[in-house]
């Protein structure tokens, strides 16, 4: 394809994004009035209660002009001058949100460490979010402070790049990257405008994303004041200390990188549909498995009731610590994943090569000349009758010792709670109950949106 | 047990070990008369030829009355001066070395790039070497020059130290360590009898090297000229640049220093003793074999007409060489050893924790950003159909694949030429043929030093 054909095949198909991802002016127009419904009832329940000093705002996509179509979250925030106290926060902000709450189809409290409400309306998933109106995204209080300096950041800078921002952030979904939360591990709202208005554009920022490296580092605002540690950082324009990238995982990272790079090689509209997994039939997974003829094993528990930005840091955890303790007793892990259902259950997966191991294990032991360590190895395997074997090898004591955990499963059941990173809310529900599957009782799981999910991690191929 | 009562016991251990391993009265007797007659051939031989600037020297540990009872070699070199040139050396060596070999029971041909023979003669075993009469040990034209001038050293400095050398010798013998060809990777007799004189004998040796650890340098003559990367560096007191215990292999270093410090805390005469190996029965060793668990392969072949110490060199190597391959393609080694024996089969055994593996392999390729590699990855592996599956994890592309080698042997079979590293002489013996020898051909095998010899590689234990 010659350089000009790409340009033209890109125009097309930024053309055919539009028309799929714009909102329509009917939405547009629907949005609006919702949103407006809500400014309005915020300041007559805050003028009712006496709070004169409150001003909501708008934030979020829907404010930027950056949502997608379909899209219907809309994100407000009720902003509280920044010198009261915060009991005072607390007590006035749950008097608007009571009362907000029942202007809602249905609602529901979402507060952890902060006060924030979930309502639904007319169609609408609605945030309303308290905060303090504090002098800079430097200065912030509570984490969501920051917000509306995004959006005020983004609305000034984004400069006509709305569309470019809609399609960019169509590709990443195609892909598989745009979401910022913990299982996803991709790309934030507010990270993908502001790539687009840094490098100029959806091409602009798919060009340069071709050479990125590990630890590439941007900074629009030139006023970077602490280093980070991650693949991607992309200085905060709103505060010097934070990294917009902070939460993009190395995988999903690489993947933007690959995909970006096939996508100028061959423009095509493929990139901007997320992949569809039919669910494998019992029947399909027994032949997958034969096929690939590796060991697949279940730890399945109850579903801990937390967020899921809670739960999966949790789930991640599990699945390496107990790679590690597989290795650590040489049986080797191919691959690792977890399924997690709200309200049923989670499983988390090991795939290994091996589940029984032969009786003879091989202990290497500390050096001859580390005399402490060794009297110790000495003392339990020499003149042990137990023992196959005891020697020196190059300079450490080996004894070959009956092995304690010949098969995976033993192990796993064995030391699942002594020697495995479990997470607190896992281990209360493991507590409580677990099981080991294995093929046969993973066959059995009735569940078609597990069985695209088994689909997805047993025959995953990055294409075009 | 008190400093004293072991100061006790160590007294009455080297009266014993002494009466064992000190010559004869008679042996000693008969040694110097043999000795003598082979001087008295080679002076006359010489001046039958006219070659009268040639001195006749006796080196070896004969000459330092460091030789153990049941010892029968005698080491006599002859000298010539350091100017002649090369054809002339070895013509005149040759022509006495011709008629010396008449004067032996048999005589052999041992020159490699350097002329000597071996001769025998009433039940000794003679080595007669030619060599150049140079001024320092750091002169030397040829290896050998420099045994004169260690003998000499000897001589001078060992002041009455002999029965500590002859049972420091005796230690290493029992304990496995003594013998400086490759095989053993031990200490020389020049290097025990270093240690005995710089640490005043055989105790001294024994509580210094109990706190030695990897590197420790020992230079007498303080004139060190070269760092030596050695578990072991001994500066040759008449060569500033070599390291006498360079032969010295680490677990016979470590070996030597557990077993001086066990010794030191529990003396007993031990020791002194090989440990005896009983042949191992053929049930013997299905029973070992079944307890185990584990997977014994031996590579079996025609040993080469070679000396042991151009042998063993190629043998540890391929040892090294199939564990690397087989752990590549994630076939677990835990033990390699090999036997050998002269105009029979040397057999090269590795013991394994599993020799068939699942269809399923991972390969992981390059980081995203390694442009080049990364490109031809996903040109082997992308769009394959034969992939179980092609992604990316962390910064890095990975495919399952469909594994080539799923079992031990045929990978054995399929890339030993390929991909081990053989040493010529292996090599030319294999490609006249060689057996892969599983469990059922091993216990075929019928020669009792080889059931001896497995017994020690399979029931090790270091003791007391």
């Amino acid at each position: 394809m010659t350089a000009d054909s790409k340009k033209e095949k890109i125009a097309e198909i930024r053309a055919e994004v539009l028309k799929r991802v714009r909102p329509t002016a009917e939405e547009k127009t629907k949005l609006e009035s919702v949103r407006k419904g809500i400014i309005d009832d915020i300041v007559r329940i805050a003028d009712a209660q006496g709070q004169c000093d409150i001003l909501p705002l708008s934030v979020g996509s829907a404010e930027r002009n950056t949502w997608l179509h379909g899209n219907h979250d809309i994100d407000v925030f009720i902003s509280y001058p920044e010198d009261i106290p915060e009991d005072e926060f607390f007590q006035r902000s749950r008097m608007i949100l009571t009362e907000m709450a029942k202007t809602g189809d249905t609602w529901e409290d979402r507060h952890s460490e902060h006060p924030y409400i979930h309502i639904q309306k007319e169609g609408f998933e609605v945030d309303l979010v308290p905060c303090f109106r504090v002098k800079s995204g430097a200065e912030i209080k509570s984490a969501v402070d920051r917000t509306p300096f995004h959006c005020a950041f983004i609305k000034e800078n984004i400069n006509g790049l709305e569309n470019d921002v809609l399609i960019l952030k169509q590709f990443m979904k195609g892909i598989g990257v745009y979401g910022s939360e913990v299982r996803t591990g991709g790309f934030s709202g507010y990270l993908t405008e502001i790539l687009t208005i840094y490098y100029g554009g959806f091409e602009g920022v798919l060009e340069h994303a071709s050479n990125w490296k590990y630890g590439v580092v941007i900074d629009l605002a030139d006023h970077q004041s602490l280093e980070h540690d991650n693949p991607l950082v992309v200085v905060d324009p709103t505060d010097p200390k934070r990294n917009v990238a902070a939460a993009l995982s190395l995988t999903k990272f690489a993947l933007f990188i690959d995909r970006a790079r096939a996508f100028l090689k061959n423009p095509n509209l493929e990139y901007f549909t997320p992949k569809e997994y039919l669910p494998m039939t019992a029947d399909g997974f027994e032949r997958t498995m034969a096929a690939r003829g590796t060991e697949l094993i279940g730890i399945s528990f109850q579903t801990p009731d937390k967020a899921e930005d809670t739960l999966y840091p949790q789930l991640f955890r599990m699945e390496k610590s107990l790679e590690e303790l597989l290795a650590r007793n040489e049986f080797t892990v191919v691959n690792t994943f977890s399924w997690s259902e709200d309200d049923k259950e989670s499983i988390v997966f090991v795939e290994l090569l091996n589940t029984v191991l032969p009786p003879l294990q091989k202990r290497v032991g500390p050096p001859v000349w580390n005399e402490n360590n060794a009297e110790s190895f000495c003392k339990k395997y020499k003149n042990n009758p137990a023992t196959f074997s005891f020697a020196i090898e190059n300079e450490r004591y080996v004894a070959e010792v009956p092995r304690k955990y010949k098969t995976a499963e033993y192990l796993i059941e064995d030391m699942i709670f002594k020697e495995a990173a479990l997470g607190r809310h896992i281990r209360d529900s493991m507590k409580n109950g677990y099981n080991v599957l294995r093929e046969k009782e993973i066959a059995e799981i009735q569940n078609e949106e597990f069985w695209k999910f088994m689909n997805e991690k047993l025959t995953a191929q990055i294409s075009p």
